[in-house]
C-alpha cells in the first residue's frame, strides 16, 4: 500500500527564497490527506497533480496564516466545481468562524456539508481511523494551541503458511483464527500455536508532522520508533533564543527528538527565510541526526 | 508623472490556465496603490519587484473570494517585516470583521494601523484625494455589493508662458493668478486675459477599473473619455445568458461600455478557465472596440 508524503511548502510565516507557506499532501491507499493549508496551496496542489477531489479531510495544525490562508481558497475551489461529498476538518477552536464569515460576506453557500472537528491541542487523541490508517493528534509548544499529527498503519493480521494449511488441514475459520493470533485446536485435540501457522506481517509504518513547536521532549515517546518524522527546524543553533521566544525549534533540536525517539528518517522544514540555503541546517541536524533530510518543495517522500 | 498599471492576475474565479485571480497595482507620482487582492498577491507582487512597503492604501471591490483571499497574507507580512505606518484598507462592508477575527484566532496583534474605509458601492463617490489623484467608486452591477475605482489625476494649473513675464513684466502674484485662469490688470489699467499668458496643461489622465460587472450601461456616463478602462470581460458572447445570471459581461459588452464612454483603450481581463487562449476574447471586443488589448499577468501599461 502507497504511504507517501508530498511537501508542497517548506517555508516559514513569509513566503520568500522561493519557498512557500506549509503544506503536505498523505497520500496513504486511497486517501489523499491534506496537512495545513498555506496561501497558494490549491495552486500547487494543481502544480503537482494532486487530484484535488479526492481530498475528503484536512488537517490544520494551528491558526497562524501560514499554516491556513490557503484554506478558503481551496473550498471555494471545491464548491466552484461543483463539489457535493462531505469534507472534513481538523483544527483548533476557530476555524469554523473564520471560514463562516468570509463565506457569508461573499454571499456564498458551499455546495457540499463540511464537517468541523475542533482539535484538543493539549492531547494526544485518536481523531481518525479506518480500516488501514490511525490518525492522532501530537501536543505542541508553540504560541497559540498546536498539533502535530501521527499517522499509523493499522497493525496488518498475520500471514498464514500457505503449506501449514495443507499439512493440519485447516479450515478457513481456524485459518482465520490463527491469523488472529489465536491457538488452534485440531479435532484430534492437538494443540497447534498460531506462531507456528504463521508468519509476522510487515510492521504498520508511521509518519509524524510536528509543523510548528518550540524543543519538546514530552514528543519523543508519542512518537518513539516511526519510519519518517517531519520536525520543523525554523532556525540554526545560533537562534536558539529567538527560537524558544518565537515557539519554534532549531534543526540541532529537531535531531535531538528524531535521535531520542529513535526514527527512522527526519524530515526537517519550515525554513526561515534567513537562510537561503537550507543545506546548513540539515548540516547542523545531520551531526546530531545523520539521517536527515532538507525538505524540498514539490518532493514525494516515501513513509 | 508616472501613471501605469500592473496586472497580477487576469483569471477569474478559479486560479487555472496559468491565471491568477485579480489584483492590480497603480503607480501614480510617488502612490502605489493595491487593487483587489486575490490569493497569492503578496507572491506575486515580489515577483514583479513591486515594493511592498510603499502600499498605503489598498482597495478591494468586492467580497468574492478570488478579489481579496490574499489580503490578510499580505497584512500578516506587512506584520512580520515590521511595519509601524497605517495602511489604508477600503473595501465594502465586512472585511474589517474578516480580518479581525483571523488576527484574533492567530493571536496576532498587528504592528501598524489599519484604517478601514467602508465603501457605499451604490454611489459614485470621490474616497480618496490628495494633491495630485482623486479617487472616486463606480457602482457595478455583480451579486454581491461591488466598486470599481476611477483614478483621475488632478487638473494641473495652466502654464504660464515665459516670454509673457518679461513682455508685461509680471509680479509673482500676477503669474500664481493667471495660472488659476483670472485675467489680469495691469498697473496702467490695461486688461490682459489669462488666454493670452498661458498655455494649457496636459490634461488629465483617468484610469477606471471595474473588476466583475454585468453589462451595466450607467457606467457609461460616470467613465467617459478615460485613457484606459480595465472592464472584465469572463465569458465571450456565446455565454451572454451565463454572464448575466452570475453577474459578468462578455467580451462584447466590455467592448460596448468602453465605445459607448469614448475611452481610449480598453484591457479586458477577468478571464474564465474555459478559454485557454484569451485572444478568442480580445478579438470578439475588438470586432467592437478596436483599441482592445488582452491583459498579460505581469505586464505594466500606461495610462
Amino acid at each position: 500500500m502507497s504511504f507517501d508524503v508530498l511537501l508542497l511548502g517548506t517555508g516559514a510565516a513569509v513566503p520568500e527564497r522561493g519557498r512557500h507557506p506549509s503544506c503536505q499532501v498523505i497520500h496513504i491507499g486511497d486517501h489523499w490527506f491534506l496537512l495545513d493549508c498555506g496561501e497558494g496551496a490549491q495552486e500547487r496542489l494543481n502544480i503537482a497533480g494532486v487530484p484535488k477531489s479526492k481530498i475528503d479531510h484536512i488537517f490544520i495544525s494551528h491558526l497562524h496564516g501560514d499554516h491556513f490562508f490557503g484554506l478558503i481558497g481551496l473550498l471555494t475551489t471545491f464548491m466552484l466545481s461543483g463539489r457535493e461529498k462531505a469534507l472534513h476538518l481538523y483544527a483548533p477552536e476557530g476555524l469554523q468562524a473564520i471560514v463562516d464569515i468570509q463565506l457569508k460576506y461573499g454571499g456564498a453557500s458551499l455546495s457540499y456539508p463540511i464537517h468541523y472537528h475542533v482539535l484538543d491541542t493539549s492531547r494526544h487523541n485518536c481523531i481518525y481511523q479506518d480500516s488501514f490508517v490511525e490518525i492522532h493528534t501530537l501536543p505542541l509548544l508553540h504560541r497559540i494551541p498546536c498539533a502535530g499529527f501521527l499517522f499509523r498503519e493499522k497493525p496488518k493480521p498475520l500471514n498464514i503458511r500457505k503449506e501449514k494449511i495443507e499439512e493440519y488441514q485447516l479450515t478457513i475459520t481456524q485459518i482465520k483464527q490463527a491469523k488472529l493470533g489465536l491457538d488452534i485446536t485440531l479435532d484430534d485435540g492437538q494443540v497447534v500455536p498460531f506462531q507456528a501457522l504463521t508468519l509476522a506481517p510487515i510492521p504498520p509504518r508511521a509518519y509524524a508532522y510536528c509543523s510548528d513547536t518550540a524543543y519538546h521532549p514530552p514528543l519523543v515517546s508519542l512518537i518513539k520508533g516511526v519510519d519518517l518524522l517531519f520536525h520543523e527546524a525554523t532556525f540554526a543553533e545560533d537562534m536558539i533564543d529567538h527560537a524558544a521566544k518565537t515557539g519554534h525549534s532549531t534543526a540541532r533540536q529537531a535531531a535531538e527528538i528524531a535521535r531520542q525517539a529513535g526514527v527512522k528518517t527526519l524530515l526537517i522544514g519550515h525554513f526561515s527565510p534567513r537562510y537561503p540555503d537550507e543545506a546548513i541546517l540539515a548540516k547542523e541536524a545531520a551531526s546530531v541526526f545523520p539521517n536527515t533530510l532538507a525538505g524540498k518543495e514539490g518532493q514525494w517522500y516515501a513513509v
